[in-house]
């Protein structure tokens, strides 16, 4: 096993409160919109109940990705979500780590579909 | 909020069986591995207890990713995890979902940091 080494595919650099799969649509979400989006949008976005949205945004608060903000407007509550200067750059580094992954992990995958192709 | 669907950010292409971070490590290390690795290897490779690695190679199986299979060899017991042709398409098909997710992201990112670069 040549290059196998220990911890190879511990996958350190993918950070639990990032991957999880409603945390990163959230984490995704909110990229794309700098200002910040209003809690009803993201559930809409995300397709996540109330319950599940404020569990994730917990976790991503105490992270200190994400803030979110209650407000007052037109006499309706409002509540606005928003990545931190420090949610972004991890993200950002996220998505470099998932990349890799998805480039080596296709790598590993045809060198074993097409053994005469792995070395082309 | 133009192109926002609703759902846009659900993420449903991403298998939970797959996705959890560790066990994404371990369908990456059996996906380069066709005739399978030894249980002690693939804990090496991946960095986790046996207790750790047990219960994700439970939830591999129950979803039919992967065999576990035990034997003896010179006297001792033989464990070998290997990815089921359905375990291995299923991969495949994650690592695409997993590629659109990443490239979308970026741009998302990207149009946000920079908007004269986004539509360049």
């Amino acid at each position: 096993m040549s290059g196998d080494a220990a911890g190879r595919y511990a996958f350190d650099g993918l950070d639990r409160a990032i991957h999880e799969k409603a945390r990163l649509g959230i984490m995704t979400s909110l990229a794309g919109h700098p200002k910040g989006l209003a809690f009803s949008d993201l559930k809409r976005l995300c397709d996540l109940t109330d319950g599940n949205l404020n569990r994730h945004l917990q976790v991503l608060q105490d992270a200190e990705f994400v803030t979110v903000t209650k407000s007052v407007e037109k006499n309706r509550p409002l509540t606005i979500c928003k990545l931190t200067p420090s949610g972004r750059r991890r993200f950002v580094d996220y998505l470099d780590v998932l990349e890799a992954l998805v480039r080596d992990a296709r790598e590993e995958t045809m060198a074993t579909l097409s053994p005469r192709m792995s070395k082309a």
